[in-house]
């Protein structure tokens, strides 16, 4: 297009008690979403922000148990990890055959500059016992969880080996101003790579732990029950994955230059090749434009295109350093998680 | 749920140049939708607006053509209508086999209060001549159509009956304030019971012809081409019709009582029964709320409903004064108008 775009996209809107809204992820090209394009995906309603917020307690198996103070975290040294989070229920739509829940399309993650301190630094201070297996975030979020009449915080757990990660940070900023709110202000837990249920908002506490946590939003939900039946496994690392921002799909075109586009990203390595096709037999390697040696941000890949009249379908499939590719089909489970089969776009050209 | 609601709907973006973008209807339960978020669907980017904007001249096989300030017709006698426009594209995306173009959900339809002035009003001032067949309405906004090199303007005709009818108006007024310029500021044509695609914003001109009127968006676009070959015809009266607001296709429930409730609308007569099934054999009639006299407005339906445990299927099915009836299948044409298949959503309860 010519002209100048001054039209604005919005959050699309898939539920209201709790929030959640997707990103316009197919009509954003910047790095760093901005916070009110961030997508929200809440399991509770807001929680009310009281003082004790700005107080943070690390107990159990440590040491010495102690309360962090919001003031203590912004005078700590600073980590500033760039980073993508997506929801575990990202695209879920798209499974065949339909699974209940949010009907999330493509815009389920965002990506912007997070800045705290190295949950490993806090757990120097603290100590931990040797008998120290996982460490658990609770939130202020709460309510009850599907049909249960008792209400339960949300709160997940991570392996102590991920839990002192260089880059699994308490983050107090993104995109260089105080979390907001609707973003877990003050301080939430950001764990690069994984999907973003781990990254608990409004942390509330923190405690060590000596064995496996089994909340309900651990070991019931973010878990993926296959459809044959086979174990179910915890929901973790992000899958490798794509869209096409350009165009979208059932789109109609005139014949002539396109600029094929998306993004594509992962939860482990870097992404090394997006290859697209037109009959999924043929794959040719697209430009990508932004390649980040970091490991936590999305690469962004384009394709010159002359299109000609008729019908087309577009494929698109990332492939990262660790060898991960998309695979053409997804790996349908109960709950719709980790969706990541190649991505479609269908244009009409005339 | 009992808290309650502070988190506002957005828009839901289809595409920005032009602006695409849907009612958040789902979560709306105005009678009034608020212009903001009033749908929007463009064919072309927007006009700049200039002081010509506010002269509306009707020339053509009229007796006296005369040209019609803005101010004349604020201090004409005004007509008040509240009603809905809906797009003929409206629900494409749920057509099978999938139809290419804007691929609309459920909310390219809004509804408000509109003033102006009945153009019968207009067109007695400037006379009839006895050839008069059809009056054409051409807007500010203009663009090349599908590939074609040519700039065309967005233009569409009326019969000169339907031109004449009572509830035709020139309006500028929407909500108790003028127009907003995404919505035709100045001058717009409303045409209750029509679809959207006849009531013309940015009004630029009007003709009265003696011909029937081909422009593309007439006798190319707006038309429904059947699967079968069988004859076009174009696209006009809004079908009957209806949407399921609660609960939310593929929603979780919890067991007990719930409110299924919706929207019903026609562009002929009003919505007289509104049904719902779990079966799509035995139907029960649904709670009309809102059963509105004047035929231009949707009807708000609710059903109580003691959810037990398992997967349901809520089928919702509308009928007209005119008894019309929201049909089993669609019919599936090839620009994808006028969805009205029976509505449907799958819900999980536990």
């Amino acid at each position: 297009m010519a002209h100048e775009n001054q039209n604005k996209p919005f959050l699309t809107t898939r539920s209201l008690t709790p929030e959640n809204q997707e990103t316009p992820i197919e009509f954003l090209r910047s790095e760093l979403i901005p916070s009110k394009y961030f997508f929200r995906r809440n399991h509770f309603l807001y929680p009310k922000l009281v003082t004790q917020n700005f107080i943070l307690p690390i107990t159990g198996k440590v040491i010495n148990p102690f309360t962090f103070y919001y003031q203590h975290l912004l005078n700590m040294t600073p980590t500033t990890i760039t980073g993508l989070l997506e929801c575990a229920g990202n695209k879920r739509s798209k499974f065949e055959p339909k699974v209940f829940g949010e009907q999330w399309e493509e815009g389920a993650i965002s990506q912007g500059q997070w800045r705290g301190v190295a949950l490993r630094d806090l757990l120097a201070i603290t100590g931990l016992l040797d008998t120290a297996k996982e460490v658990l975030f609770e939130g202020y979020d709460y309510g009850t969880h599907e049909g249960t009449e008792k209400n339960v915080r949300y709160a997940r757990s991570l392996p102590i080996e991920k839990a002192l990660h260089l880059d699994t940070i308490i983050a107090y900023e993104y995109n260089g101003r105080p979390l907001t709110y609707k973003h877990g202000f003050p301080l939430r837990l950001f764990v690069p790579g994984w999907y973003g249920m781990a990254s608990v908002k409004w942390l509330k506490k923190i405690t060590v732990i000596d064995y496996h946590f089994k909340g309900p939003f651990q070991a019931n939900d973010y878990v993926y029950y296959p459809k044959d039946n086979s174990p179910s496994f915890p929901v973790t690392t992000v899958n490798v994955n794509s869209i096409i921002q350009n165009p979208l799909d059932l789109a109609i075109l005139t014949t002539g230059n396109h600029t094929i586009e998306g993004l594509a990203w992962s939860g482990e390595g870097i992404i090394t090749k997006v290859e697209i096709s037109f009959d999924g037999q043929n794959w040719v390697d697209t430009l990508l434009t932004k390649r980040h040696e970091e490991n936590y941000t999305w690469s962004q890949w384009h394709f010159h295109w002359n299109a000609t009249e008729g019908e087309h379908t577009i494929l698109c499939r990332a492939t990262d350093s660790k060898g991960r590719s998309q695979p053409t089909e997804p790996m349908w489970n109960k709950k719709g998680y980790g969706y990541n089969a190649i991505s479609k776009a269908r244009v009409k050209v005339k």
